[in-house]
Formats: C-alpha cells, sequence, structure tokens
C-alpha cells in the first residue's frame, strides 16, 4: 500500500528520528518470522511508551493504516507479518521489568523484555515464571502474551494464561485501558485480559503486564526412560499424569526424532528405542532424590527398557540440549519444513502418532515428531523441498489429512502457535461458521476499522 | 412485564407441560436469590436440553422477552434474578454428569450438576474438583461457571476459569456453539470460553462444560494458628506463601468472627486472639507429617501464639465448621446484612482490617470481616437493621469508603461474587468509563437485542 507522507511525518514525530524508518533496508528486518514468508511492511517505529503507542494508532486512524504489532518475530504462524502492509510496531524499546513485588508474588512488565530475561531475574530473587517456550530466550513476554504461549513446564504449571492478572492495552483506537487486576482474584466485569491474551495482537496492543509468580523449586532432577513403541511410552504417561507425583515435563521424541537428534550432538541417545520421554520432576531439596526415585520405578513398571537419571547439571543441560536441537538438526534433511503443532487427548498420542506413521509411507516423505506427551501437545514437522510443486501438494494433502484425524480425535490444530495466517484456512474445520461469525463480531468491538494486525486468524483474509 | 399468551404458549410447548409455569405461586420461587430482594418473573422454565435452550432462546428473540439463567439461586450479586421481567430458565434438570474420563483427567457436566456432587463422584475414583465455593452444596456447576466461583482452596489450585477447558453454550440469538477443547492446550482463536466464564450469564447459557480434574491429593491436614494482632497475621500469611510449602487454604477470622463462631458453635476458639487463620495443607501421605510440622513450626516463628492441628478428621470438620457458621451466626447480631467480597493485595491485608476498625468507631455499625486471608480476599459484613434508613445510609457510605479505599490499595470490589446489581453501581470506579464501553460492545456482540440477563453489570441498568 502507499501510506500518505505526512502520515509517515507525523508518525516520526511521535517516536523521534531514531525510532522510525521507511527505508527499505530497514523494513526487510521486520518483514519476516518463523514462517520464513516475506511481507516487507511501509514503515517500522519503534514506540518508548503506552502514551506513544497511543497516539501511533489514533495517527492510524486518522490515515487508515493497518498497524501490526511485533516482539521478537519468532512466531510459527505469521503472527507479525504485514501481509496488507501498513507500520509495524517494535516493542524493543519499551523492555523493562517495571517492578517485582516479593511479597506478593506478582511482576509488572513491559511487552518487549525478553522472557528468559525476565526469568533470569525473577530467579534471582527464588521465583520462577514457569511459561518457557523454546523461544524464551529470543521471544518477548508481549509476544508470548498475544500468542499464549505453552512449552514443555504446562504440564505441571500450565501455560502463559494461566500467569496473566491485568494488563495495560492500547485499543485499535487508540485509547489505553487496563484490564484485570494485580490480585490473586478479581472477578469486576468481562475478562479482558484472558480475550486480549491468545488474540494474537488483533484485539489491542499489550504495552504493559501484570503476572503472577511462584516460588522457585528448590531442585529438579532429569530422567530420561526409552520405550519400544509409542504407545507403550504414552500408557506410561498417562499413568504419571495420574499420580501423585506430577513431572513438571514430559517430553517424547519418536524414533526419527531420537536418531536426528543423536547425529546432530552424539550425547548418547538410544537410537534404537521406539519412543523418548524426558522429564523432569521438581521439589524441595530434602524430597527430590524420593520423587525422582518413585518416577524411576514407575516407569520401569509402566515398561521402559532403560530409565537413566541425569546425575550432574550438564547432563541433564545436554539432554536437553538435545531435545532442543531437533528442530534445527530438521534442516539436515530437507530445505523446508512444514511444522505443525497440534493436540490431542494425552491418551491417543499412540493413534496419532500411528497415523503420521501412515502418512509416512503413504506419502513417502520425511516426517518427523516430538512435543510435549504430557499435554498431549505433539509438534509434527514435515520435510521437504518446496520448489518440488508435486511433494509441496502432497506435503499439504497429508497436513490436511492430519488435522483432520486430529480433530476426530477430539483434539486441536493449534496448542501453542496460534491460527496467523499459516492455519487460518483451517479455522473453520475447528471452530465451525457461527464461532468464526460471533469472534468476527468481537474483533468488530475493539477495531471496527479492521486496522489492528489485518488479515490474521480469521479464513479468506490473505490472498 | 406482559408476555404474549401465545409465547407463553409456545414455550410450555417446548419443554412440556409440567416443566413450565406462568402461576404465582410457582413463579415466587424463583424470584429471589441469596441478597434478598425479590423480583418474580414472568414465567419459570425447566429445559431438558441443549436443543430446548436454543428453542426458548429462539422463542424469546421473536417476542423480544428477557431470559435470567438460574443455577442453585445461591448467587450474591442478585446474578439470577428477573429484574426486568421475563422468562427464568432453571437448570435443575439438566443435571448430569455426562463422563468421567480417568485417563485425561477431564469431565464433561451439563450446567445443573450441583458443585459438591460432581466432587463427591470424582472423589470416589480418586480425582479431585478443586473450586469450593461455601455454597458448593447447593450451587450448581454452570452457576459457579457463570461467577467464576472461587474458595478457600484458591490459594494453591486457582479458581472456577482454572479448570474449565471447553463449553457449549447457546447464544442469545439462540445457536448452539462450542468453545476451547477437552485438551490441555489449545489457542485456536479468541478465548471465548473463559470470556463466557464469569460473564455472569450475560453473554451466553452454559449447557455443557468440559472441566479439568486433577489427582486426588491423598493426604490433609488442618491447623489453627491465633496471633495477636490481623497485621502480624497477615505478615505470616505473605512468609508462607513466599515459602516452598503452599498451604491449600489460608483462611483468616478477625476477632469480631471468631468470637461470633465460637458463640454459636462452642468449639474452643480462642476468644481473645486478634486473629485466626485456619490452614490445609495437602500431600502425599509419607510427606504430610513433614508438611504439617514444618508449617506449624513456620507459623510460631512468624509470631502465632498458639498453633494447634487437628487430631482427627472430625476435629477438622468442626473447625470448618465454625469457620463456616460465620455467615448464619452473623444474623444473631442484627436482622439484615450488607456483606461484600474484596479483594487487596495480600500484604495490604492488615491496612484493609485497619480500615474496616476506623469505619467500626466513625460510624457505630456492627462489622465482621474474615475469608481468604491467602488471597487477599475478605468477606466484609455490615450488620443492620435496614429498615433504620439513618443505619442504611450509613452503612452505604461505608461501603463506598471501603471500595474507594479497596481500590486505592491495588485491589478489586469483587473477588468472587461478581458484579450483578448490587456492584454494577461501582463498576465505573474500578474498571472506568472507556472499559464499560467496550465490554458493552462486546455484550452486542453476543446479544444484539439485549434479551439476556438484561440489568446485570452495567451501571445505571436497574432503577
Amino acid at each position: 500500500m502507499k501510506i500518505d507522507p505526512d502520515c509517515l511525518q507525523q508518525m516520526e514525530r511521535i517516536v523521534g528520528r531514531p525510532h522510525f524508518s521507511a527505508r527499505r533496508e530497514d523494513l526487510v528486518c521486520y518483514g519476516y518470522d518463523a514462517t520464513a514468508v516475506l511481507y516487507i511492511p511501509d514503515a517500522v517505529v519503534f514506540p518508548a511508551s503506552s502514551q506513544q503507542v497511543s497516539q501511533i494508532m489514533a495517527l492510524a486512524n486518522a490515515f487508515r493504516i493497518p498497524v501490526i504489532p511485533r516482539g521478537g518475530g519468532s512466531g510459527m504462524t505469521g503472527g507479525a507479518l504485514a501481509v496488507r502492509g501498513g507500520v509495524v510496531i517494535v516493542f524493543s524499546r519499551m523492555n523493562r521489568i517495571l517492578e517485582v513485588d516479593q511479597e506478593n508474588l506478582v511482576a509488572r512488565v513491559q511487552p518487549g523484555v525478553i522472557t528468559a530475561a525476565f526469568q533470569d531475574q525473577v530467579k534471582r530473587m527464588g521465583l520462577f515464571y514457569p511459561p518457557d517456550p523454546s523461544s524464551a530466550g529470543f521471544s518477548t513476554m508481549g509476544g508470548n502474551l498475544a500468542e499464549c504461549a505453552g512449552g514443555p513446564k504446562a504440564v505441571k504449571y500450565g501455560v502463559t494464561r494461566d500467569y496473566v492478572l491485568g494488563l495495560e492495552a492500547v485499543l485499535p483506537t487508540g485509547e489505553i485501558i487496563k484490564t484485570g487486576v494485580r490480585t490473586a482474584k478479581g472477578v469486576v466485569g468481562y475478562d479482558l485480559t484472558r480475550l486480549i491474551v491468545g488474540s494474537e495482537g488483533t484485539l489491542a496492543l499489550i504495552t504493559e503486564a501484570t503476572v503472577k509468580l511462584l516460588p522457585l523449586p528448590e531442585s529438579v532432577m532429569t530422567l530420561t526412560a526409552s520405550f519400544a513403541g509409542m504407545d507403550i511410552a504414552a500408557r506410561a504417561v498417562s499413568a504419571i499424569v495420574r499420580s501423585h507425583t506430577v513431572p513438571r515435563t514430559i517430553e517424547f521424541m519418536d524414533n526419527a526424532s531420537i536418531r536426528l537428534a543423536e547425529g546432530y550432538l552424539h550425547v548418547g541417545l538410544p537410537v534404537e528405542a521406539g519412543a523418548l520421554l524426558i522429564m523432569e520432576v521438581d521439589g524441595k531439596r530434602d524430597e527430590i532424590g524420593g520423587l525422582t526415585r518413585a518416577l524411576e520405578d514407575q516407569a520401569r513398571r509402566l515398561g521402559a527398557v532403560k530409565v537413566t537419571v541425569a546425575q550432574t547439571e550438564a547432563e541433564a543441560q545436554r539432554l536437553w540440549q538435545a531435545r532442543k536441537a531437533i528442530s534445527p538438526a530438521l534442516f539436515k534433511l530437507a530445505p523446508h519444513k512444514i511444522n505443525e503443532d497440534i493436540v490431542v487427548p494425552r491418551n491417543r498420542v499412540p493413534d496419532l502418532v500411528a497415523k503420521i506413521d501412515d502418512l509416512r509411507r503413504q506419502t513417502g516423505l520425511t516426517m518427523v515428531a516430538f512435543g510435549h506427551a504430557g499435554d498431549g501437545n505433539i509438534h509434527f514437522n514435515i520435510m521437504l523441498d518446496k520448489s518440488d510443486p508435486k511433494a509441496l501438494e502432497t506435503a499439504k494433502r497429508a497436513v490436511e489429512a492430519l488435522f483432520d484425524y486430529t480433530l476426530a480425535l477430539g483434539g486441536t490444530i493449534s496448542g501453542e502457535h496460534g491460527v496467523g495466517i499459516t492455519k487460518a484456512p483451517y479455522l473453520r474445520k475447528e471452530v465451525g461458521g457461527e464461532v468464526i461469525a460471533l469472534m468476527q463480531r468481537i474483533k468488530k468491538a475493539f477495531d471496527p476499522l479492521g486496522l489492528l494486525n489485518p488479515g490474521k486468524i480469521f479464513p479468506g483474509s490473505v490472498e
């Protein structure tokens, strides 16, 4: 689109010259995210305050231009992309931890704070912010809130939504509002806080968040358990979650993932295993030994071929490195990745993995599955060369078949990554036309002109 | 209002004759709730299915009549009252537990299920549904969801919102929708589930809920700790919540509450104490002894004058009876009660209690405070004779002063009871005009004709 030069000039004036650009060489940097498609915006702006965000939004209304909020740019579904042009708001300057209230276990942060930096800061105070997407080292609190990020610790501790108490946000029409509370409870009016969380930056621009903290667990232990097949592993997961020692993390890797990670990092993973579980258990110093032994015994009773407890922090770190290496290592298999993030009831994970095996056989495509078994949350990857149109078409059909099967099992097509542009065509499959219409009316209640992050979530919105 | 006889006839046909009434002697039973004001509806209807609820709503649209959903009728802010006439929908026939999925720790319930009945049923399977409003023995899951009920266990386990995964609901325009998931995670589209939860029956009629369950804790112990003053007790609460043994319940009673409960039940409460904490700690059988001793020691170190551990289940029950006796015992003091439910940051509870002492002195009114100290959630009661207009006026001014002070402390005017009609005049104080306007636009997105539970939440809506 072509933006009125007067508008751009006024925008520059709001934030100051160094914090605005409409130069193509700058804009390119803000045209991508983890989906690896490029949409170059018309301008990029770096506000320093809620007031500036409000002024930018008011200006965008006057000139009818799209505004796209952007955190770390690590989203997997295109949430930060300027698919209809417009101005990208980057929150990198609004990156202060405003308050950590150690007595009430509450913190206030700006949206540009890197999630891991926040976790480290509160950890030094003996406190704990559990949501931990793999991207935590470079994604932001604002982005995590917009997508309702999860992560491995969700098994015991829940997702981002469960830690937000209140927000300050700028409405698409420019008003600054406050939602929610900074107390443990609060039921005054509609729950705007959790409506904005997970709305993928389409309802409001989060300019401050009040989040809940926990006391930091004293001790953590990491275990691996290898199984002959995914079905036995999944039954073990159900039994473990049902017991009284719920691990904080139960990750799984299929055989393809194990081989891949082992080939990449050589940490001694069991390359013959049908499935590997990596579990973390946390608790008080004087009970962690007993908890670990109980979990170890339980895994063996439930059919694990081999159970290993990491004896040192370094050993545990290596296991997690191997788990995190899967994503980058995938590119050894093929130049492009189609990455999906599906969830099924925990006890249906074996069905899903069997379906993936079927699809692999039927299509001849390279497929790798791993993820958060404790939540039934599977990250499913097809590796291919997208310049091969036949492979791409086959892959797309496989994804659609997998989505259909996921929904038939009572699951959802997005556990952590949102809908964005990549899953928008499938929204109707999961929620149906009535719900889409209702969500669009809610969108309109916030954003009558459709200026905030347009083209996201709803089907048919990206050409 | 006067409803078209044709409409009433059609409504009777939807549910069948025995499940409908427009007779005044029946209607009176559905004209009150725990606020003790009477609004007699024009009709009452008892649907048996989501389809019938949908048909009733469609009919209400055709004839433009208000529809008011009603659970157990135990709400504290008037949510179930037909303040503008219309038809009350009672969910007592939709009272089935549809499914308890023991492998995935998920259950599906109809809205008319009594909360305690559901808790008992899953308990027999070794499972746990934590939300536990004092009304659990007679309030319903639907009502708890509509109000986002809390309860003493929220300290460790959170509130109703934290246990809802998905809903089936009937929109005010009659469509049946499904929201959310039945999996541990899910981020597809806007979070309609948590928007409807806590919306006090103004956005949709919940016809089914999918909720999350936990493994039942193996053991529970109950302790009491008495303190010289509320300030010491509150500091102890902050320190305990910050530690690694978070009790599941930390209730407090001020001196007036202690005397009241003791005078009513004679269980041996310390009538000289400035404040009493009742705490529950839960955990595994083999660790509960250690946890209890640790908490006991901690309470002593933090200034408790006396700490007592209930030695038997019967003894623990008596303590909880005493805590629950406060509400009914209040009526020994005066014929009428003004009951408020406010929350402040945990460490500001002493300020709030001091403010209540001030107000008591200034006004000469009888005031009693107790509640969920672990959440900073205070149930504040003024006992008076409402036929004395001067006392009533003084009481209203005291409530308003307390609300102002609560907000100044960073708190909220409703922790668990919602807004309904009784707190609607104060909504603006807490959330401001912009947010009210936004909430009203959301209401309109669901309910364009304003037929579902009108006159609630928003100020100026009840004359």
